[in-house]
């Protein structure tokens, strides 16, 4: 006998992070998985103890499976992915390479483009991170030049985090030049449990927006 | 029968670098576990087609260990961390914990002080990041204000990752308001296998150094 998985998001964002609040990230994985889960919330203002208590940064997810409570995107999928074959395989360089690729995603690319963008809604789009982001643009682009998925030539959680981290650098029109990355990001956003994660999630703020009013 | 693991790093970087090539993160891990490994090298210029091929963006570090292969630190630490209770422990919210402040120290910390760091090579110091790099100190500050390690109540991969995380920001003045970080990372550093792993890095650039001359 288990529970359902407890994922925990913010009760309200505007309008502007809608479909790219990082649960996404972690109901897509349970879709894809087909785990039962449900959503739970905290406040988006007056974010109070209980929340540092469970994400010490004040962010969302974070979740509960079974007793075991955990944050950080990044480990949430790596946690799924250990649940679920369907998420990573199961042998020990398959294990690997989905690691290995979720790492890269948060630590080579988005440690890079988060804080591109950071600077860019600060004001400055051609700030002092862009020519580094080119780099590792150019870099990931020799990768997708080989292969469909990042990880054991399959689909994993790998591709989950790769794909959500580019989402908004393909949006502001940063991967114009890198159409291998483009048709990544548009091959692995098709599959249906994206659709569905994006779906839930706005309906989830909409029907917030409907409680407020 | 295992055969050594084998860690790859530069060949040789120049002075700036040295004691911080991301290489001793893994020595330290492999000390700690008392794991039997040997050092390899690829070359720091003229990177090519095998480099890539192991390491897609062209750094360092990467390990094999009998047959998987995998690059970026943090994935080698969650790596090392599931082959041996010295480095993380065997329950599941020991685990999860330990998994989190891996990801935490990568995604929600130096997602920050590396682009600041960079910024700051680049002629500015007070950066556009900088404001958000000591909200981030901040919410690390309360954490470390009520416990000595970060995750399960004990030493696990994740303080080698957040004390290496940190000691570039520490050197450079961006925690003088944060005194139990700065005691943290004196806590962490401590420890023999630290020392050993620096000096050993430190030695093996040294001796690549004569070899050139």
């Amino acid at each position: 006998m288990t529970d359902p998985i407890i994922l925990t998001t913010y009760d309200w964002v505007p309008e502007g992070p809608r479909g790219h609040v990082r649960d996404v990230r972690i109901r897509w994985a349970l879709e894809e998985a087909g785990l039962d889960y449900e959503v739970a919330t905290t406040p988006f203002y007056d974010r109070g103890a209980a929340h540092f208590q469970r994400q010490p940064f004040g962010q969302v997810p974070f979740l509960e499976d079974n007793g075991v409570k955990l944050f950080e995107s990044g480990a949430i999928l790596l946690h799924l992915g250990r649940k679920s074959e369907k998420l990573m395989p199961r042998d020990a360089q398959g294990e690997a390479e989905t690691l290995e690729w979720v790492v890269a995603s948060l630590n080579s690319m988005e440690m890079v483009t988060v804080p591109w963008w950071f600077l860019r809604v600060s004001g400055d789009p051609d700030n002092g991170l862009a020519g580094w982001m080119n780099q590792r643009f150019e870099k990931l682009e020799s990768v997708l030049a080989e292969r469909d998925w990042l990880a054991a030539s399959r689909f994993t959680v790998a591709d989950i985090m790769m794909a959500d981290v580019l989402r908004i650098p393909m949006k502001l029109g940063a991967l114009d030049d890198f159409p291998k990355q483009r048709a990544y990001v548009e091959r692995v956003t098709a599959r249906p449990a994206f659709k569905k994660a994006v779906e839930d999630q706005l309906a989830h703020f909409a029907s917030a927006d409907r409680a407020r009013a």
